[in-house]
């Protein structure tokens, strides 16, 4: 027999869940996952148990992903060289192909391999599936980046008809021109877009840092919430600076599309995906309208 | 922001649900809900929001329910005097019309009220709804129990019906003859028929006892699992005896019909139904093939 | 064999019913049962009978009742006494307990038996199934009549449902707020927001008169038609008084919220409802817009 | 208003119809049209109205018909003289083509138009239509009849998406050949083919005479109902004889394929088809197994 | 085997109608047709065998037929003289009869036929059908045609019902007024109003001409193309005369109604359909807007 | 205008087609795509297009590939030197891991863009999404062949619902065991299994030769069509030999377990598909029950 005490603190935890689990019911949550969340592998259990999880009780989850280290190390390998234009690396077109070979062939499918094992359903998907993420090269003023790609539509049939099926999507962000050239795609900007092209509820961002901090060394510093108007100003203040920046955009992005509200969350604490949705406070930087 | 540890300790536990979740996802549950936990209020909100929460998680609960100390107290308040029969309440026309009025109108309807109210979606049917619950009166060779009646047939088609439309069916155990006499029908016993017209996966009784005790007076004496096959032996040895004796031959009724699981649990404690469903060892009694 | 006169003239009232099933085919009807109608047992049998037939010729029926004299008596049984405020009943906890109880446990469950006896299909239900009739206290400026609620909303999903099962849904009008607090609801103010959230073609409501009399002792002063925008100058004009005028005014609300048409007959009348639908002048009052 | 006895009794006679209602509600009933309720107008508008009824009140009704008299018509005014073999027409090429040709442009297509009219809906299909009545030349060792076929196969699905969409589905009784060459049909065999390939509830075949008589002269000597077995023995006996052998062998071969009742009705009275349906009595002569 | 250069050959042209099979995948086309296409057997034969294919992949075909020599030699067997009114044939009541009998009788089912026999699967409807075609008695200043009628109200559902269950609906041209008066409908007229009710996205009209000539004698000065508010002023010109008036102002309003593209194609070319819905340049004169 | 003579041969070679796409329709056929029919760029889109026409007449087209020398020009990159084991390749982990790389992310995904490109819909499927490729190491009493996965169950529902949503799946042939351990699978028995687990009607594969001959040097000695039975023979006669022998050998598999037919087709052919499926000869070895 169960011990009562353990048995009865279980119970009012999970009972404890229960408004939450009401009010995201049927919603569509898209999760960028990134970061250290995607490297430890500890991390990456608890990740996909919480979408497993989240899965289950009637949530939409979506899962939209890159794959930083992976390619690098796989370009690495294969001898091909980074050239960095304006601090980013440039695309040429071997590394489009390894991108997208890596992105949906290791990455993603990893990732659809790991839900499976722990007794989740996913079906692993890229934008070049039913031409899902239609793009253009990226018009840039001053850099040539070459092959990455600026999201100009993006169909979320295939996405809706795999969790009509119950099967948790996994999303590999490359796109694909009209031509059938395949483009490397900020995973940040894809996720905005897939979730405003959803309609989704919610858009949880992993990152390595607790969230916004207003001293990026103090983590005491942590802003709870902004509101979408308050973005611009804060990259004026430095507040948003360099990575979090396409980040922040993307969000606000999604947000002002329709998307009730997109949080970056601490991707190193284990299970903040549900310790966010199933707490009063959440953690982490939320932004809404 | 979260406390982190606890945070950590609530994520953990939810997630060790998980299996548990997954196990149950999309079967049906058939919960007999009677004694304390349908006395004491905060048993009461403790076993709704288990039932909402089970609901929420994917998995089909069905509430069936007597109505004891309800009916007992309408009758004494209108001074109809109550004979006994063979150590049974004998139901004459009066009493019957009571038993229907507080069962399906009072406790049926309360309780689909709480659950309402704590943010589930309940409908509340009695056997009369679509004659659901067919019966004729209870043939017994010693005694005539009056308007006490026997069931001859389940329809369980109104219960698919709610199911299906994701409310949580809550029934009250009064049955219908063919010319409209309604009828008192043991609640155990009308459960447990339920149970197996509607293939469920499992029927969890609620009592006031921890399980089945070796020792009635020491509940370490715990009989945690039986087979179907023991029951008449543990009647005849006494260790099934007095009012358990219907409830388990009602569950051995239903594990033999098909229910893959009947477990007796002990309704006084709070979220029973959640530590039997969620936990390895569950507690209580449980009775398979 | 049958006898040749009879069974042509029986033959020619059922083709001459033809043209009132084609314009009622699908339609949805709200019937607002009450008075002598619901107290007579052979009228009982009547309007049942009625019932039964238009929702096997295709038409959506809808029965929606209070239960006046089963409520008096049930209170009186019980001892508890009647305060009057403004001239109405004060429905004070217990009271609103027994309403509660009577109407949904008894006068709901007691019609389901007599339909489904006489060979229909039908489900039974109150306000709280579903919270569909969602209430607040009634806000008057003189009175304070206790547990009466006034309508919020209608949430007509459950009856739909019920509908389509072809099911005849039956109403209790009791109403709940939103603390899970059971209120008195008019139940020809229910049936009539009732009607318009299903966006009902008539509302048919049972009275014990033969309609509005212009001179109430005279029922050939019979007023058989009147238009929405008469209803307030006749009750200036004291033609609409007493329990008519809230009987009106909701027949009013109905039919400017959409309800095609509402009629008043006399439920005194066997077969009154078929009387009305299927003849060319109908029975009683109507009043469209 | 309208007048109470007469509306009253008006009501009595509905109400009396609701048990026939409900035994055919969702039931497969083909008519076999033909005879004088074919030829007088009053009858034929009896007939139409009792088929709209009859669909109204949830009876899926087929109706199907030859086309005698207006062939004979059609086939003088062009001068195609018709030969006789075995006492039976020889349909030649020519006569094919006039067959077909009124059957289904003729008589199926006013027959529509009648019920269109009178305010139901009809969709006209012949054996052409979706191959529906496949047949090969009826083999016969004696003599050569022409054009006249066998049928091997009904194909219901046009019949049933026809009665799916609510419309009455009226047929003309030509088959079709794999070569695609149409054949004359004996529209009694037909009539009871279609009805064992959509599992009809009931066969009605409209005649001009009361029934089956034991004495041809005198209608008193009417035969209510025999059982299939006795077909044989009856026709031995000469009391089916004539016209009616065939008849009888058809409705044999369908209740023997599953088809519950078979009746032959006095197509001569007006609304013979609602009174078969609607009394206890029935009229006519039914044959069952 | 089969010969290499042959087979490459084929497969280089059936892969060539891949876009064209694209383009109208899932797209409504009306088909009307007459003239020489329905007199020559062989031209009849390569009709059907287009309208079977274009149904084979995806496209919804609708077949919408007139009957003239048919129709013709009918009333000639029938020694029914043609009044001629206004250069019109007058259409009696005797008249009106015979051209329903053999449009929906004769030329409707044999078309039925020849696509089943064929391999295809075909239902054949007239006006009457559903009251699919309303109408009134055409109005007209000078003349009075008799019973040819002017179409009120088309009602697409019966046809888009037959094309859902995957049949090409083969629709004979014969309208009903209200009374259930049938009249004798312009095939042009009927096809281009069914293109506009359907929401079609072409209409390709069979003529026994190449196109629109600027000059009638000479092929070479066919326009290939003309803008609807071309109508009038190429009528106006004599360039569109005669029949083909009536032809080119039913085109007009069905693209005026929302048909993307009316095409007159020469019918006397054998396949003349696939050549215009599958070629680049199509044949014939195209209209739109 | 269209040239006459070419447009009437068009529209001959696409009416021949008729029969055969008549025959397919609504059938699932699976094609093993493998060979210089996957590096010549030509027969690449050759194949594509046959496929996206298959697709578009209403035959559901499955695309199963394997991808081998793209992924030993990956591992030659990658310097992984490849062991052989019994004249095999040996499939060590690092090995597995390119091989799912380059299959699912390059070839796969390849292949989807190509068809999206070209106007299909293509949906891009592993054996790891959804688990739908289950498989264990494979058990070889001689050698140990490292990840080489013995196929244990196919679940065709996630090719199934690609199918249903109208995109062209296309199955990159990796395996998944029920630890997550990804197999390298033999592409032939794959696209077997798949066909068999589908009911597929047809499964055609690739290959670079004209099919089976007699003498291998000698084209005019193809064998057009062999019996299951005769494959035994055939192997020992060493007719078939090589390559040949697991190929024919999976053929034979799926052919006992159901699929009508498997052919062997010359895929250096341009449109051998079309040009199999779409004559009466075919092309290749036959191979049926």
């Amino acid at each position: 027999m169960a011990d009562k005490n353990i048995e009865a603190m279980r119970a009012q935890i999970l009972t404890d869940a229960l408004p939450y689990i009401q009010k995201y019911y049927g919603k569509t949550v898209v999760v960028k996952y990134g970061g250290n969340a995607m490297i430890n592998p500890e991390l990456k259990y608890a990740v996909m148990s919480d979408i497993i999880l989240l899965s289950l009780v009637g949530i939409k989850i979506v899962l939209v992903h890159g794959g930083g280290p992976e390619i690098s190390g796989m370009l690495k390998k294969l001898g091909i060289e980074s050239k960095f234009v304006g601090g980013l690396r440039y695309t040429d077109k071997d590394t489009a192909e390894v991108v997208q070979m890596v992105l949906s062939g290791k990455t993603n499918k990893d990732l659809v391999s790991l839900i499976e094992t722990e007794g989740g359903k996913a079906i692993g998907l890229c934008g070049i599936d039913g031409s899902m993420i239609k793009c253009t090269k990226m018009n840039d003023d001053e850099f040539d980046y070459g092959f990455v790609g600026e999201i100009t539509a993006i169909d979320p049939a295939p996405i809706e008809k795999v969790l009509e099926e119950n099967y948790i999507p996994v999303i590999a962000t490359v796109g694909i021109d009209s031509e059938g050239q395949v483009y490397n795609i900020n995973a940040d900007t894809a996720a905005a877009e897939i979730a405003a092209a959803l309609g989704a509820e919610n858009i949880i961002t992993l990152t390595d840092i607790p969230g916004l901090l207003r001293d990026v060394n103090d983590p005491s510093t942590l802003i709870s919430e902004i509101h979408v108007d308050e973005v611009a100003s804060l990259i004026d203040s430095g507040i948003i600076s360099g990575g979090m920046i396409p980040k922040m955009l993307s969000c606000e992005k999604a947000v002002r599309s329709g998307v009730k509200k997109a949080v970056m969350i601490d991707g190193r604490v284990p299970h903040s995906i549900l310790i966010e949705m199933f707490s009063k406070e959440g953690i982490g930087t939320l932004m809404k309208m």
